[in-house]
C-alpha cells in the first residue's frame, strides 16, 4: 500500500487493521501449533488481545481459518491465472492448468506444512472458500473445452457438462489439498500423464 | 468347511485354528473400538489369551490388521473377477471394473465403519497388502489395454506403460478407501463419466 492514510488524526488502530493484525497472529499460531490445536483464547493470549474483543472481528475460529483459507486459494488462483495468461490454445490451457495446480498445492504443502492443515479441515468440512475454489476451477474447465470445440481442436459430441464434468473429476485429487496428500508421490507424473489422457479423450473423431 | 477333521485326536486347537481365534476376535475389536485406539493387551484380554501367546503367532498388531486387510482386498478383488468374468469386451471390462471398485469400495467403507480404519492406515503407511492391491489393479489395466489393442477396439499409438499408468492415475482416488471417503459423494456419478472419458482418450484415432 502506498497510499497515504486519511489526515484526520485516528485514535486507535481502524478496523481493518485490528483484522489485518488477529488474521496475522493466527497464521504465526496455526503454523506453529496447527489449526485445529489453537483456541481462540490461545490467540488472545498471544496478541494481548481479550477473547471478547476478538469475537467483536471474527464470530469463530474457523471465521479466522476461512480468511486464511481464502488468501492461499487466491495466491493458488493467481498463479492459475498467470498460466492461462501464457498459454497459446486451448490445449495448451488444460496442461497448464493442471500443472499450476499441482506445482502450487504441493507449494503449499511441503512449505506450510501446518498451514495446510487449514486447507484439509476446509476441504473435509466444506468450507464455502474451498466449495468455491472448486467451482471456480470446474467453471475455468468447461470455458477452456468451450474455446477448444470452437476451434476445432477437442471434439464436440459429448455434451460439455459431462466432458467438463469428467474432467473435474480427473483433477479433483490434485486440487483438494486434503487428497493431493496421497499422490504427491506420484503428481510430478500425474501432471504429464492426465493431461496427455484428457487430451487424447477430447480429440475430435 | 465341509471336511472332516482328522481321526487321530487333537490335543488342543491346531496353530491354524488359533491364528483364526484371534483374527475374528481382533475383527470383533476393530470393529467396536477401531484399530488404532486397539492394542495386543485387550485383544489378549477379549480372547482370554497371554499377550506373549499371541504374539507367538503374530509378531505385531499391524500382523493382524495385515490379515485382515488382505482378506478385505481379496473381497474386492473378487468381485472385480466375477464383474471381468461377466464383460464382453475389453471397453466393457474398463467400466466394470471402474465400478465394481466403487461399488465395492463403499459398501466396506459404509458397512464396517470400522474396519474402513484398517483399510485407510494399510493406504496411508503403505502395507504390502495394499500396495500389492494396486500393483495388481495396474496390471489388470495393463492387460485389458493390451487386449482392446489386439481387438483394435483401442488406439496403439500411446505408449502401453504410459496409457495404463494414467488409467491407473485417474482410478486410484477410487482404489484406495482413504481417498475414497473424499469422493463418494460423487463416486456414483464418478463410475459413470470417468469410464466414458477413458474409453474416449482410447478410441482410435
Amino acid at each position: 500500500m502506498t497510499r497515504q492514510p486519511p489526515t484526520f488524526p485516528s485514535r486507535g488502530p481502524t478496523d481493518h487493521s485490528v483484522r489485518d493484525q488477529i488474521v496475522e497472529a493466527a497464521m504465526q499460531h496455526f503454523g506453529h501449533y496447527g489449526y485445529e490445536k489453537t483456541t481462540v483464547s490461545d490467540l488472545a493470549k498471544a496478541i494481548g488481545f481479550s477473547k471478547a474483543y476478538i469475537y467483536k472481528f471474527f464470530e469463530s475460529k474457523q471465521a479466522i481459518g476461512e480468511m486464511i483459507c481464502a488468501s492461499r486459494l487466491a495466491m493458488i488462483m493467481a498463479v492459475v491465472d498467470q498460466a492461462m495468461a501464457e498459454a497459446s490454445s486451448p490445449s495448451d490451457k488444460l496442461s497448464r492448468l493442471f500443472k499450476a495446480l499441482v506445482q502450487a498445492g504441493s507449494e503449499l504443502f511441503f512449505h506450510d506444512r501446518k498451514l495446510y492443515d487449514i486447507a484439509a479441515v476446509a476441504a473435509r468440512d466444506n468450507w464455502p472458500s474451498a466449495a468455491g475454489h472448486g467451482e471456480r476451477l470446474h467453471r475455468l474447465i468447461e470455458q477452456i473445452l468451450r474455446e477448444g470445440r470452437e476451434t476445432g481442436e477437442f471434439e464436440g459430441h459429448t455434451p460439455l457438462d459431462e466432458a467438463s464434468h469428467a474432467v473435474f473429476l480427473v483433477m479433483r485429487p490434485y486440487i483438494s489439498p486434503v487428497q493431493l496428500q496421497y499422490n504427491l508421490e506420484t503428481a510430478a507424473t500425474a501432471a504429464e500423464q492426465l493431461p496427455a489422457l484428457i487430451l487424447r479423450s477430447l480429440a475430435p473423431r
